[in-house]
């Protein structure tokens, strides 16, 4: 039987303020503008996004104010639980302390209503009456659909074709929540119609599904594009998470030596992770971060890092990331959040300087532990989830094989309730691992543009 | 946009004892023996529960401890939020004051692991290996699932066979859980061969499911049966819900005047009000309690009071309830939680003595305020919730038209996450309201036992 700690905190403990890890990483290389190459300026951006958050996607203030309304609907659900897991401690006979922080209790049970919230607050504020984005697994959409009904905003939704079909009931919570949910890639936009003439059965990415929202956004003005991951201001609005967590550590008098997040596009990683680097940056104690990664989508263990399009299409500005190439179609997978060709600038950047370590791992092991971590603390994680559990429980098996009690803390991003349909395909035996084709890299990274 | 104030607690505010309003409410009908008519001890039940369970069923105790290992798991995700929900208030423009208690935050989404932890504890404690049950939407048989799996404990689940065919995604969790999970009526039990030799497109019952577990549980000494709703221990383990919503009420500096609650078997009305109207009893502040019904499975609005067994096969003891008949078979409803031919004796009699208020809703206009909710404050109802839903706002829109502005409280019991094909089927307009059929009511009530 199970000896649990939930380190709680009152609502009136929710961080008043994000924290900019771009305030205390040193030489950030900035966005470059696509067609001069120089570095871009808030007004770049102001086509698709609101002032605030152009601003805030370039700004490098350590502090950014959390808004009063933003932060009354956080504490619908925040401060989240961080939970000691003496569960799977015990079923893999660790000295290890593991803990995890689980976002699964938001409405949409992910943490992307973090910044869901905060994106439409903004848009709401200047007076856009609709918004446009991807969406992968359908975690983003459906929380942007969430904010957006709240703050009655119109959503549409272009969400990546394969992750349409395996999960009808996300798309069926978006449409709850008043959303409008389109395959992609679609015959609503120039580069939906320009994938599928060269491919009609294509599966779909995240980064094709970007480039058909960027596009209706840019082509409407009472239209505007939300981000679910990637860009600067989307990370910093997560940083709710670890700066949590830092609070909740200290109730529980103990600090994390090992810090693992799963990365698709590095929103949930970033949240948790930033505000623990901030404290190591700025003397504290260091932490071991470490990525984890889909085996079949690597874009930081075989990627390359360089300047590239955050989309398929080419329309966002050029990014300084660990990438495959904006042309690179990753395999199909279930983890459908993390099928992104590139990665946060600012986690690329802590990779590059050693402050994030990034390791590949296989669906089928993830489920596996997936598996271990329902039977034996209760929650189901989302199949992205299930990624840090996987680099959790080597960790803590390392801890095992060294005698060595460290503290490990890792992301528990949602829950997996939409996801069932995968963990029947695992338990039956039919789940297979995605290949990732190193050929289609080299081939995608032939087409990155000229900076 | 929403302020909303969750009136948090922390782990150390969850209730140390459960509430048993059996020592408040007079003249409680005892339970009897379906053979002799003779009102039943302890030891008619330990074929089928453990010692400790037997005796919390027929306890005259106000206060029953909580087990310090039960508590550590309630604090995976209690104390539950306390919400008020402003949204919802603004958009009836109702001068009422709306508090919803959410128990979605649970590992599985509703209320129902609040008894299975304690239930499986028990059973665990008594050396017990197997447990068999029903579920009817899935909620209750993925929390013992959930329990089981905590406590090693081989899990058996007879789902209602029209819940099995419209919510796969509760079985696959049951099965990720490590848990079995049959459709019923089924091949393994007599009672399941027996009615799908009379019908062999049987949809299935709350009841019949339970006499399949009941008789499993009665012809092997090692599995024991774990009951989801109906008996006095499974209201008195949900008394956790009402305690902890007093304290929040306190911290708010506010108090019901109207509580709401859905209601299928009682459980999750009895554990959000029996505390209140304790209270109540003792001379606190009264409250209006109202249990919401489905119209198609109308038992307290339309049933009458009588001995009658709890489940359709007859190996139940008989319970003193409001009943359409053991044999009563309810129409296709979504909320398959509700789908149930009684009610539990304790709320029955707090029914039949004044204290609580039945009424019947449809269940289009149940999913009407379920969307109405889920755009206002964010979170898409259990279609069992949306009963209360719809309730509270029939109360709310009451005190515009009296100009009075009451404090309302309702439970929101869990999320639709596993039944978003419901409101697809509400939203694109296929959705029927199930009919209920008088006709077959007394048909089945000339079956009751003679007691």
């Amino acid at each position: 039987m199970n000896h649990r700690v939930q380190f709680p905190l009152g609502a009136a403990d929710i961080p008043r303020a994000w924290y900019n890890i771009a305030a205390d990483l040193p030489d950030l290389a900035p966005p470059r503008h696509p067609a001069s190459g120089r570095a871009i300026t808030p007004d770049d951006l102001l086509a698709i996004v609101p002032e605030e958050l152009a601003r805030q996607e370039l700004t490098l203030d350590r502090e950014v104010a959390i808004p009063e309304p933003v932060r009354q609907l956080y504490a619908r659900w925040r401060p989240s639980p961080l939970i000691r897991a003496h569960g799977l401690e015990r079923s893999l006979g660790t000295p290890a302390r593991i803990y995890y922080k689980y976002e699964g209790v938001s409405p949409t049970g992910s943490h992307k209503p973090n910044t869901a919230i905060a994106q439409a607050y903004y848009n709401k504020q200047a007076g856009i009456t609709k918004l446009a984005t991807e969406t992968g697994a359908g975690q983003w959409g459906s929380s942007l659909a969430l904010a957006g009904a709240l703050f009655e905003l119109d959503v549409s939704v272009y969400m990546v074709r394969l992750s349409f079909d395996q999960k009808p009931y996300r798309q069926m919570l978006m449409q709850t929540y008043g959303a409008r949910c389109v395959a992609s890639p679609s015959t609503e936009t120039e580069t939906g119609r320009a994938i599928l003439a060269r491919d009609p059965d294509s599966p779909g990415s995240l980064g094709i599904a970007s480039s058909e929202a960027v596009e209706v956004a840019a082509n409407d003005p009472t239209t505007n594009y939300a981000c679910g991951s990637v860009l600067n201001h989307v990370l910093l609005h997560q940083t709710v998470i670890g700066q949590e967590a830092i609070a909740q550590f200290a109730l529980a008098d103990d600090y994390p030596d090992v810090v693992v997040g799963c990365a698709g596009g590095g929103s949930n990683l970033g949240g948790l992770a930033f505000p623990f680097l901030g404290e190591q940056l700025r003397g504290g104690k260091p932490v071991h971060v470490i990525a984890a990664e889909p085996a079949s989508c690597p874009s930081m263990t075989r990627g390359t890092l360089a300047y590239d399009f955050g989309d398929t299409a080419g329309f966002t500005p050029l990014l300084r990331m660990y990438t495959l190439g904006h042309g690179f179609i990753p395999p199909p997978l279930h983890a459908g959040g993390l099928r992104y060709h590139g990665m946060a600038p600012l986690v690329s950047e802590a990779v590059a300087q050693g402050l994030i370590d990034p390791v590949a791992v296989t669906q089928t092991a993830c489920f596996a532990a997936g598996v271990r971590f329902a039977r034996t603390e209760g929650i189901v994680p989302a199949p992205e989830s299930t990624h840090a559990v996987e680099v959790a429980i080597r960790e803590a098996l390392r801890c095992r094989e060294e005698g060595i009690g460290r503290t490990i803390l890792f992301g528990l991003s949602g829950h997996g309730h939409f996801d069932l349909s995968a963990y029947e395909d695992y338990l039956s035996g039919t789940l297979r691992d995605g290949e990732f084709d190193p050929g289609k890299m080299t081939a995608a990274l032939a087409e990155l543009p000229d900076v």
